[in-house]
Protein backbone atom coordinates (compact mmCIF):
# COMPACT_ATOMS: atom_id res chain seq x y z
CA UNK A 1 0.00 0.00 0.00
CA UNK A 2 2.77 2.59 1.28
CA UNK A 3 4.82 1.55 -2.21
CA UNK A 4 1.45 2.04 -4.60
CA UNK A 5 0.34 5.46 -2.76
CA UNK A 6 3.85 6.93 -2.99
CA UNK A 7 4.81 5.54 -7.24
CA UNK A 8 1.57 7.66 -7.69
CA UNK A 9 2.37 10.32 -5.93
CA UNK A 10 5.71 10.48 -7.59
CA UNK A 11 4.87 9.75 -11.22
CA UNK A 12 2.55 12.48 -11.06
CA UNK A 13 5.21 14.53 -11.00
CA UNK A 14 6.82 13.01 -14.15
CA UNK A 15 3.29 13.06 -15.86
CA UNK A 16 3.01 16.52 -15.17
CA UNK A 17 6.56 17.85 -15.68
CA UNK A 18 6.07 16.12 -19.01
CA UNK A 19 9.37 13.78 -18.06
CA UNK A 20 7.35 10.45 -19.14
CA UNK A 21 4.20 10.08 -21.13
CA UNK A 22 1.79 6.76 -21.05
CA UNK A 23 1.18 5.77 -24.71
CA UNK A 24 -1.00 2.63 -24.39
CA UNK A 25 -4.28 2.73 -24.32
CA UNK A 26 -7.32 0.59 -22.45
CA UNK A 27 -5.95 1.04 -19.16
CA UNK A 28 -7.90 2.90 -16.54
CA UNK A 29 -6.09 5.72 -14.64
CA UNK A 30 -5.48 6.59 -10.96
CA UNK A 31 -4.89 9.58 -10.70
CA UNK A 32 -2.18 10.54 -13.22
CA UNK A 33 -0.80 6.87 -13.47
CA UNK A 34 -1.88 4.23 -15.58
CA UNK A 35 -3.61 1.28 -13.21
CA UNK A 36 -0.80 -1.40 -13.62
CA UNK A 37 1.88 1.51 -12.23
CA UNK A 38 1.01 1.87 -8.58
CA UNK A 39 0.35 -2.02 -8.59
CA UNK A 40 4.00 -2.59 -9.91
CA UNK A 41 5.63 -0.57 -7.58
CA UNK A 42 3.39 -1.85 -4.73
CA UNK A 43 4.36 -5.47 -5.24
CA UNK A 44 8.02 -4.28 -6.27
CA UNK A 45 8.33 -2.51 -2.38
CA UNK A 46 7.12 -5.83 -0.81
CA UNK A 47 9.25 -7.82 -3.17
CA UNK A 48 12.44 -5.73 -2.01
CA UNK A 49 11.15 -5.94 1.72
CA UNK A 50 10.56 -9.66 1.81
CA UNK A 51 13.86 -9.70 0.03
CA UNK A 52 15.75 -7.80 2.37
CA UNK A 53 14.29 -10.37 5.44
CA UNK A 54 15.88 -13.42 3.85
CA UNK A 55 19.20 -11.65 2.76
CA UNK A 56 20.25 -11.48 6.38
CA UNK A 57 19.05 -10.64 10.05
CA UNK A 58 17.63 -7.69 11.03
CA UNK A 59 19.88 -5.77 13.11
CA UNK A 60 19.31 -2.38 13.18
CA UNK A 61 15.32 -1.47 15.12
CA UNK A 62 14.06 1.89 14.27
CA UNK A 63 10.75 3.38 14.96
CA UNK A 64 7.76 4.72 12.35
CA UNK A 65 9.51 7.72 12.11
CA UNK A 66 12.42 6.30 10.73
CA UNK A 67 9.54 4.92 7.85
CA UNK A 68 8.56 7.77 7.66
CA UNK A 69 11.94 9.89 6.97
CA UNK A 70 12.99 6.97 4.55
CA UNK A 71 9.26 7.20 2.40
CA UNK A 72 9.97 10.81 1.98
CA UNK A 73 13.06 10.55 1.18
CA UNK A 74 12.67 8.64 -1.67
CA UNK A 75 9.20 11.06 -2.47
CA UNK A 76 11.90 13.72 -2.79
CA UNK A 77 14.30 12.00 -4.95
CA UNK A 78 11.16 11.62 -7.14
CA UNK A 79 10.13 14.70 -6.85
CA UNK A 80 13.54 16.06 -7.95
CA UNK A 81 14.04 13.80 -11.07
CA UNK A 82 10.61 15.72 -12.24
CA UNK A 83 11.96 19.00 -11.44
CA UNK A 84 15.23 18.62 -13.24
CA UNK A 85 13.25 18.10 -16.40
CA UNK A 86 14.68 20.57 -19.60
CA UNK A 87 17.82 20.90 -17.27
CA UNK A 88 21.40 18.96 -18.43
CA UNK A 89 21.01 15.54 -17.94
CA UNK A 90 24.91 15.26 -16.69
CA UNK A 91 24.55 17.21 -13.09
CA UNK A 92 20.49 15.82 -12.95
CA UNK A 93 22.21 12.46 -13.07
CA UNK A 94 25.19 13.54 -10.78
CA UNK A 95 22.40 15.33 -8.05
CA UNK A 96 20.46 12.07 -8.12
CA UNK A 97 23.15 9.58 -7.83
CA UNK A 98 24.55 12.05 -4.94
CA UNK A 99 21.15 11.84 -2.94
CA UNK A 100 20.51 8.12 -3.20
CA UNK A 101 24.39 7.47 -1.94
CA UNK A 102 23.42 9.79 1.23
CA UNK A 103 19.73 7.89 1.63
CA UNK A 104 21.83 4.43 1.61
CA UNK A 105 24.29 5.73 4.23
CA UNK A 106 21.78 8.01 6.48
CA UNK A 107 19.60 4.50 6.78
CA UNK A 108 22.19 2.81 7.82
CA UNK A 109 25.12 1.76 5.49
CA UNK A 110 23.88 -1.77 5.46
CA UNK A 111 25.28 -4.33 2.76
CA UNK A 112 22.30 -6.31 2.50
CA UNK A 113 20.61 -2.52 1.71
CA UNK A 114 22.88 -1.68 -0.80
CA UNK A 115 22.50 -5.61 -2.39
CA UNK A 116 18.29 -4.41 -2.38
CA UNK A 117 19.13 -1.23 -3.61
CA UNK A 118 21.41 -2.71 -6.69
CA UNK A 119 18.97 -5.33 -7.55
CA UNK A 120 16.45 -2.56 -7.54
CA UNK A 121 18.05 -0.55 -9.93
CA UNK A 122 18.58 -3.32 -12.51
CA UNK A 123 15.47 -5.11 -12.56
CA UNK A 124 13.62 -1.46 -12.56
CA UNK A 125 15.83 0.15 -15.34
CA UNK A 126 15.76 -3.25 -17.28
CA UNK A 127 11.91 -3.42 -17.03
CA UNK A 128 11.47 0.21 -17.77
CA UNK A 129 13.33 0.01 -20.88
CA UNK A 130 11.94 -3.32 -22.08
CA UNK A 131 8.39 -1.39 -21.16
CA UNK A 132 9.62 1.80 -23.50
CA UNK A 133 10.44 -0.86 -26.05
CA UNK A 134 7.14 -2.14 -26.29
CA UNK A 135 5.51 1.25 -26.42
CA UNK A 136 3.92 1.28 -23.11
CA UNK A 137 5.35 4.33 -22.27
CA UNK A 138 7.89 7.13 -22.82
CA UNK A 139 10.42 9.29 -21.57
CA UNK A 140 10.77 13.02 -23.22
CA UNK A 141 13.51 13.20 -26.18
CA UNK A 142 15.84 14.98 -24.12
CA UNK A 143 15.42 12.73 -20.86
CA UNK A 144 15.93 9.60 -22.96
CA UNK A 145 19.33 9.13 -23.06
CA UNK A 146 20.02 5.42 -21.57
CA UNK A 147 18.54 2.96 -23.79
CA UNK A 148 15.22 4.85 -24.06
CA UNK A 149 15.16 5.69 -19.98
CA UNK A 150 16.59 8.24 -18.20
CA UNK A 151 20.08 7.98 -17.04
CA UNK A 152 19.32 9.26 -13.22
CA UNK A 153 16.87 5.92 -13.41
CA UNK A 154 18.63 3.49 -11.67
CA UNK A 155 20.12 5.93 -9.32
CA UNK A 156 16.29 6.63 -8.23
CA UNK A 157 15.35 2.59 -8.44
CA UNK A 158 18.63 2.31 -5.98
CA UNK A 159 16.85 4.99 -3.51
CA UNK A 160 14.13 3.19 -3.89
CA UNK A 161 15.43 -0.51 -3.08
CA UNK A 162 17.29 0.99 -0.17
CA UNK A 163 13.84 2.67 1.02
CA UNK A 164 12.08 -0.54 0.56
CA UNK A 165 14.42 -2.72 2.14
CA UNK A 166 14.07 -0.64 5.27
CA UNK A 167 10.86 -0.50 5.40
CA UNK A 168 10.95 -4.66 5.34
CA UNK A 169 12.77 -3.95 8.85
CA UNK A 170 10.62 -2.14 10.40
CA UNK A 171 7.69 -4.42 9.52
CA UNK A 172 9.53 -7.62 10.35
CA UNK A 173 7.91 -9.34 12.94
CA UNK A 174 10.11 -8.28 16.11
CA UNK A 175 11.97 -11.88 16.78
CA UNK A 176 12.66 -11.50 20.40
CA UNK A 177 16.28 -12.54 21.43
CA UNK A 178 16.75 -15.68 23.80
CA UNK B 1 16.28 38.86 15.49
CA UNK B 2 17.65 35.01 13.77
CA UNK B 3 13.38 35.02 12.54
CA UNK B 4 13.68 38.05 10.83
CA UNK B 5 17.08 38.19 9.45
CA UNK B 6 16.03 34.57 8.09
CA UNK B 7 12.56 35.80 6.92
CA UNK B 8 14.41 38.36 5.36
CA UNK B 9 16.49 36.26 3.47
CA UNK B 10 14.11 33.79 2.52
CA UNK B 11 11.82 36.51 1.32
CA UNK B 12 14.23 38.18 -1.01
CA UNK B 13 14.40 34.24 -2.76
CA UNK B 14 10.71 34.81 -3.29
CA UNK B 15 10.54 38.53 -4.48
CA UNK B 16 13.47 37.84 -7.23
CA UNK B 17 12.02 34.92 -8.21
CA UNK B 18 8.40 36.43 -9.09
CA UNK B 19 6.76 33.85 -6.38
CA UNK B 20 5.51 36.89 -4.32
CA UNK B 21 4.84 40.56 -4.80
CA UNK B 22 3.87 43.17 -2.56
CA UNK B 23 0.97 45.36 -3.16
CA UNK B 24 0.05 47.55 -0.29
CA UNK B 25 1.88 50.95 -0.34
CA UNK B 26 2.76 52.19 2.27
CA UNK B 27 4.90 50.57 3.93
CA UNK B 28 8.86 51.07 4.26
CA UNK B 29 11.42 48.50 2.48
CA UNK B 30 13.89 46.51 4.61
CA UNK B 31 15.52 44.84 1.69
CA UNK B 32 13.07 43.36 -0.69
CA UNK B 33 10.69 42.78 1.99
CA UNK B 34 7.82 45.38 3.67
CA UNK B 35 8.46 46.19 7.39
CA UNK B 36 6.01 44.36 8.52
CA UNK B 37 7.17 41.07 7.18
CA UNK B 38 10.12 40.36 8.92
CA UNK B 39 8.66 41.66 12.59
CA UNK B 40 5.59 39.07 11.92
CA UNK B 41 8.67 35.95 10.87
CA UNK B 42 10.92 37.12 14.21
CA UNK B 43 7.37 37.21 16.17
CA UNK B 44 6.21 34.22 15.05
CA UNK B 45 9.74 32.66 15.82
CA UNK B 46 9.89 33.95 19.41
CA UNK B 47 6.01 32.57 19.39
CA UNK B 48 6.91 29.72 18.44
CA UNK B 49 9.74 28.94 20.63
CA UNK B 50 7.94 29.82 23.66
CA UNK B 51 5.27 27.94 22.77
CA UNK B 52 7.56 24.77 22.65
CA UNK B 53 8.73 25.40 26.10
CA UNK B 54 5.30 25.49 27.13
CA UNK B 55 4.28 22.40 25.97
CA UNK B 56 7.28 19.76 27.57
CA UNK B 57 10.04 19.79 29.62
CA UNK B 58 13.29 20.32 27.50
CA UNK B 59 15.03 17.08 27.56
CA UNK B 60 17.27 16.81 24.39
CA UNK B 61 20.30 19.31 24.81
CA UNK B 62 22.52 20.31 22.06
CA UNK B 63 25.40 23.27 21.05
CA UNK B 64 25.12 25.74 18.53
CA UNK B 65 26.04 24.15 16.04
CA UNK B 66 22.47 22.30 16.08
CA UNK B 67 21.12 25.70 15.86
CA UNK B 68 23.41 26.55 12.87
CA UNK B 69 22.11 23.44 10.97
CA UNK B 70 18.63 24.17 11.72
CA UNK B 71 18.35 27.49 10.48
CA UNK B 72 20.25 26.70 7.51
CA UNK B 73 17.80 23.73 6.68
CA UNK B 74 14.52 26.00 6.84
CA UNK B 75 16.41 28.89 4.77
CA UNK B 76 17.86 25.80 2.22
CA UNK B 77 13.85 24.72 1.77
CA UNK B 78 12.92 28.47 1.86
CA UNK B 79 15.45 28.83 -0.99
CA UNK B 80 14.21 25.70 -2.99
CA UNK B 81 10.48 26.98 -2.97
CA UNK B 82 11.74 30.03 -4.64
CA UNK B 83 13.75 27.88 -7.17
CA UNK B 84 11.22 26.02 -8.23
CA UNK B 85 9.29 29.15 -9.85
CA UNK B 86 7.17 28.31 -12.82
CA UNK B 87 8.01 24.43 -12.52
CA UNK B 88 5.21 22.16 -11.81
CA UNK B 89 3.46 22.53 -8.13
CA UNK B 90 2.71 18.79 -7.91
CA UNK B 91 6.60 17.64 -7.47
CA UNK B 92 7.40 20.97 -6.14
CA UNK B 93 5.52 20.61 -3.09
CA UNK B 94 6.11 16.83 -2.52
CA UNK B 95 9.74 17.61 -2.80
CA UNK B 96 9.12 20.87 -0.19
CA UNK B 97 6.94 18.27 1.77
CA UNK B 98 9.41 15.43 2.31
CA UNK B 99 12.22 18.06 2.98
CA UNK B 100 10.34 19.42 5.81
CA UNK B 101 9.69 15.41 7.20
CA UNK B 102 13.54 15.28 6.96
CA UNK B 103 14.26 18.30 8.83
CA UNK B 104 11.61 17.19 11.56
CA UNK B 105 13.41 13.89 12.08
CA UNK B 106 16.85 15.29 11.85
CA UNK B 107 15.93 17.51 14.59
CA UNK B 108 14.93 14.62 16.83
CA UNK B 109 11.32 13.50 15.58
CA UNK B 110 10.27 15.17 18.72
CA UNK B 111 6.37 14.94 19.22
CA UNK B 112 6.42 18.71 20.81
CA UNK B 113 8.71 19.71 17.38
CA UNK B 114 5.69 18.04 15.59
CA UNK B 115 3.05 19.67 17.38
CA UNK B 116 4.70 23.23 16.76
CA UNK B 117 4.96 22.66 13.31
CA UNK B 118 1.72 22.16 12.83
CA UNK B 119 0.30 24.84 14.24
CA UNK B 120 2.82 26.91 12.46
CA UNK B 121 1.72 25.21 9.16
CA UNK B 122 -2.10 26.14 10.02
CA UNK B 123 -1.22 29.68 11.70
CA UNK B 124 1.05 30.73 9.31
CA UNK B 125 -0.88 29.37 5.71
CA UNK B 126 -4.25 31.31 7.32
CA UNK B 127 -2.74 34.45 7.90
CA UNK B 128 -1.20 34.60 4.23
CA UNK B 129 -4.74 33.13 2.96
CA UNK B 130 -6.00 36.63 4.64
CA UNK B 131 -3.23 38.85 3.91
CA UNK B 132 -3.63 38.04 -0.12
CA UNK B 133 -7.50 38.15 -0.15
CA UNK B 134 -7.26 41.25 1.67
CA UNK B 135 -4.75 42.10 -1.24
CA UNK B 136 -1.34 43.10 0.54
CA UNK B 137 0.50 40.55 -0.90
CA UNK B 138 0.01 38.09 -4.08
CA UNK B 139 1.31 34.68 -5.27
CA UNK B 140 2.19 34.52 -8.96
CA UNK B 141 -0.06 32.94 -10.97
CA UNK B 142 1.45 29.43 -11.48
CA UNK B 143 1.72 29.17 -7.67
CA UNK B 144 -1.51 30.36 -5.90
CA UNK B 145 -3.13 26.84 -6.12
CA UNK B 146 -4.12 26.66 -2.54
CA UNK B 147 -6.76 29.25 -1.86
CA UNK B 148 -4.13 32.18 -3.60
CA UNK B 149 -0.98 30.88 -1.56
CA UNK B 150 1.27 27.90 -2.91
CA UNK B 151 0.40 24.79 -2.28
CA UNK B 152 4.17 24.28 -0.93
CA UNK B 153 3.35 26.75 1.97
CA UNK B 154 2.02 24.80 4.78
CA UNK B 155 4.95 22.59 4.58
CA UNK B 156 7.55 25.43 4.44
CA UNK B 157 5.80 26.70 7.73
CA UNK B 158 5.92 23.18 9.14
CA UNK B 159 9.44 23.32 8.94
CA UNK B 160 9.45 26.77 10.12
CA UNK B 161 8.00 25.92 13.37
CA UNK B 162 10.00 22.74 13.74
CA UNK B 163 12.98 24.46 13.49
CA UNK B 164 11.51 27.36 15.71
CA UNK B 165 10.27 24.48 18.28
CA UNK B 166 14.37 23.49 18.28
CA UNK B 167 15.39 26.99 18.99
CA UNK B 168 13.31 28.05 21.68
CA UNK B 169 14.84 24.14 23.27
CA UNK B 170 18.56 25.69 22.35
CA UNK B 171 17.70 29.10 24.23
CA UNK B 172 16.25 27.91 26.64
CA UNK B 173 17.21 28.57 30.57
CA UNK B 174 19.37 25.48 31.17
CA UNK B 175 17.49 24.13 34.53
CA UNK B 176 20.32 21.66 35.94
CA UNK B 177 18.47 18.38 37.62
CA UNK B 178 19.36 17.49 41.13
CA UNK C 1 43.07 10.96 -7.37
CA UNK C 2 39.37 11.04 -6.12
CA UNK C 3 39.62 14.71 -6.33
CA UNK C 4 40.62 15.10 -9.88
CA UNK C 5 37.91 12.44 -10.64
CA UNK C 6 34.97 14.59 -8.52
CA UNK C 7 36.62 17.54 -10.31
CA UNK C 8 35.89 15.94 -13.48
CA UNK C 9 32.15 15.08 -12.43
CA UNK C 10 31.37 18.27 -11.53
CA UNK C 11 32.74 20.59 -13.81
CA UNK C 12 31.03 18.94 -16.94
CA UNK C 13 28.01 20.04 -14.70
CA UNK C 14 29.00 23.64 -14.92
CA UNK C 15 30.12 23.30 -18.99
CA UNK C 16 27.15 21.43 -19.93
CA UNK C 17 24.76 23.83 -17.94
CA UNK C 18 26.43 26.89 -19.54
CA UNK C 19 27.39 28.26 -16.12
CA UNK C 20 31.55 28.24 -17.28
CA UNK C 21 33.38 28.14 -20.17
CA UNK C 22 37.03 27.81 -20.94
CA UNK C 23 38.46 30.78 -22.68
CA UNK C 24 42.65 30.07 -22.91
CA UNK C 25 43.55 27.71 -25.96
CA UNK C 26 46.63 25.30 -25.93
CA UNK C 27 44.82 22.96 -23.38
CA UNK C 28 44.10 19.62 -24.36
CA UNK C 29 40.30 18.34 -22.89
CA UNK C 30 39.84 15.60 -20.74
CA UNK C 31 35.97 15.14 -20.95
CA UNK C 32 34.72 18.57 -20.58
CA UNK C 33 37.34 20.19 -18.64
CA UNK C 34 40.57 21.35 -19.81
CA UNK C 35 43.62 19.62 -18.20
CA UNK C 36 44.59 21.64 -15.63
CA UNK C 37 41.08 21.63 -13.76
CA UNK C 38 41.33 18.20 -12.52
CA UNK C 39 44.86 18.54 -11.63
CA UNK C 40 44.33 21.57 -9.48
CA UNK C 41 41.15 19.99 -7.76
CA UNK C 42 43.14 16.95 -7.00
CA UNK C 43 46.35 18.73 -5.57
CA UNK C 44 43.98 20.84 -3.30
CA UNK C 45 42.00 17.78 -2.43
CA UNK C 46 45.28 16.31 -0.77
CA UNK C 47 46.86 19.88 0.27
CA UNK C 48 43.19 20.56 2.18
CA UNK C 49 44.12 16.60 3.48
CA UNK C 50 47.19 17.76 4.43
CA UNK C 51 46.27 20.18 6.19
CA UNK C 52 43.37 18.44 8.17
CA UNK C 53 45.94 16.33 10.01
CA UNK C 54 48.49 19.49 10.69
CA UNK C 55 45.92 21.21 12.18
CA UNK C 56 44.81 19.10 15.32
CA UNK C 57 44.97 15.61 15.58
CA UNK C 58 41.94 13.32 14.28
CA UNK C 59 39.33 12.11 17.13
CA UNK C 60 36.49 11.19 14.98
CA UNK C 61 37.05 7.61 13.42
CA UNK C 62 34.92 6.55 10.70
CA UNK C 63 34.88 3.94 7.63
CA UNK C 64 34.87 3.77 4.06
CA UNK C 65 31.00 4.61 4.10
CA UNK C 66 31.67 8.30 5.69
CA UNK C 67 33.99 9.17 2.64
CA UNK C 68 31.67 7.61 0.10
CA UNK C 69 28.52 9.82 1.91
CA UNK C 70 31.33 12.63 1.84
CA UNK C 71 32.16 12.66 -1.68
CA UNK C 72 28.59 12.02 -2.88
CA UNK C 73 27.23 15.01 -0.63
CA UNK C 74 30.55 17.52 -2.50
CA UNK C 75 29.28 16.33 -5.53
CA UNK C 76 25.44 16.54 -5.15
CA UNK C 77 26.24 20.08 -4.50
CA UNK C 78 28.20 20.88 -7.15
CA UNK C 79 25.45 19.55 -9.52
CA UNK C 80 22.99 21.80 -7.51
CA UNK C 81 25.24 24.79 -8.49
CA UNK C 82 24.99 23.49 -12.17
CA UNK C 83 21.09 23.17 -12.15
CA UNK C 84 20.25 26.56 -10.72
CA UNK C 85 21.66 28.18 -13.91
CA UNK C 86 19.10 30.82 -15.01
CA UNK C 87 17.60 30.82 -11.80
CA UNK C 88 17.89 33.74 -9.60
CA UNK C 89 20.96 34.01 -8.24
CA UNK C 90 19.83 34.54 -4.35
CA UNK C 91 17.62 31.69 -3.31
CA UNK C 92 20.58 29.75 -5.34
CA UNK C 93 23.18 31.09 -3.27
CA UNK C 94 21.07 30.57 0.03
CA UNK C 95 20.46 27.00 -0.97
CA UNK C 96 24.42 26.31 -1.22
CA UNK C 97 25.18 27.94 1.85
CA UNK C 98 22.61 26.25 3.36
CA UNK C 99 23.51 23.07 2.17
CA UNK C 100 27.15 23.29 2.65
CA UNK C 101 26.22 24.11 6.70
CA UNK C 102 24.52 21.36 6.70
CA UNK C 103 27.23 18.83 4.74
CA UNK C 104 29.95 20.43 7.71
CA UNK C 105 26.89 19.27 10.52
CA UNK C 106 26.91 15.96 8.97
CA UNK C 107 30.30 15.48 9.14
CA UNK C 108 31.14 16.27 12.54
CA UNK C 109 30.56 19.81 12.99
CA UNK C 110 34.12 20.42 14.04
CA UNK C 111 36.39 23.36 14.27
CA UNK C 112 39.62 22.15 12.14
CA UNK C 113 36.98 20.89 9.65
CA UNK C 114 36.11 24.64 9.52
CA UNK C 115 39.21 26.26 9.43
CA UNK C 116 39.70 23.60 6.00
CA UNK C 117 36.10 24.97 4.86
CA UNK C 118 37.23 28.72 5.26
CA UNK C 119 40.49 27.98 3.95
CA UNK C 120 39.25 26.53 0.87
CA UNK C 121 36.68 28.73 0.44
CA UNK C 122 39.22 32.12 0.52
CA UNK C 123 41.89 30.59 -1.78
CA UNK C 124 40.10 28.86 -3.76
CA UNK C 125 37.38 31.60 -4.99
CA UNK C 126 40.32 33.88 -5.11
CA UNK C 127 42.08 31.57 -7.86
CA UNK C 128 39.19 31.62 -9.73
CA UNK C 129 38.36 35.56 -9.91
CA UNK C 130 42.10 35.84 -10.50
CA UNK C 131 41.72 33.02 -13.30
CA UNK C 132 38.86 34.95 -15.12
CA UNK C 133 40.34 38.28 -14.89
CA UNK C 134 43.29 36.58 -16.88
CA UNK C 135 40.79 35.33 -19.26
CA UNK C 136 41.27 31.66 -18.91
CA UNK C 137 37.88 30.87 -18.70
CA UNK C 138 34.52 33.17 -17.95
CA UNK C 139 31.00 32.14 -15.58
CA UNK C 140 27.73 32.96 -17.63
CA UNK C 141 26.81 36.98 -17.53
CA UNK C 142 23.76 35.85 -15.30
CA UNK C 143 26.05 34.25 -12.80
CA UNK C 144 29.39 36.65 -12.16
CA UNK C 145 28.17 39.00 -9.98
CA UNK C 146 31.15 38.18 -7.15
CA UNK C 147 33.58 39.99 -8.87
CA UNK C 148 33.55 37.74 -12.29
CA UNK C 149 32.73 34.18 -10.25
CA UNK C 150 29.04 33.08 -9.16
CA UNK C 151 27.81 34.31 -5.58
CA UNK C 152 27.66 30.56 -4.57
CA UNK C 153 31.21 29.42 -5.50
CA UNK C 154 32.72 29.93 -1.76
CA UNK C 155 29.91 28.08 0.22
CA UNK C 156 30.42 25.19 -2.91
CA UNK C 157 34.35 25.29 -1.66
CA UNK C 158 33.64 25.44 1.96
CA UNK C 159 32.15 22.01 1.22
CA UNK C 160 34.67 21.42 -0.62
CA UNK C 161 37.41 22.08 2.16
CA UNK C 162 35.30 20.00 4.86
CA UNK C 163 34.90 17.12 2.59
CA UNK C 164 38.52 17.25 1.53
CA UNK C 165 39.31 17.25 5.46
CA UNK C 166 36.94 14.71 6.70
CA UNK C 167 38.86 12.52 3.93
CA UNK C 168 42.23 13.16 4.97
CA UNK C 169 40.53 12.30 8.84
CA UNK C 170 39.64 9.12 6.97
CA UNK C 171 42.78 8.25 5.09
CA UNK C 172 45.53 9.39 7.86
CA UNK C 173 47.51 6.80 9.19
CA UNK C 174 45.95 5.51 12.33
CA UNK C 175 47.81 6.19 14.79
CA UNK C 176 47.21 3.63 17.79
CA UNK C 177 46.63 5.18 21.66
CA UNK C 178 48.80 3.60 23.74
Amino acid sequence: MIGAAGGLVGDQGHVVSGTTRYLATGFPFVWKSQLWFPLLVGSGTVAVGELRLRIAPVRARGDWSDGLAAIAAVLAIYAVTALVRGRPLGPGTVLVAGLAVLVWRALGASTPGAVCGLIAAIVGTTTEIVMVAAGVFEYADDADALAGVAPWLPALYFAFGVVAARLGELLAPQARPG
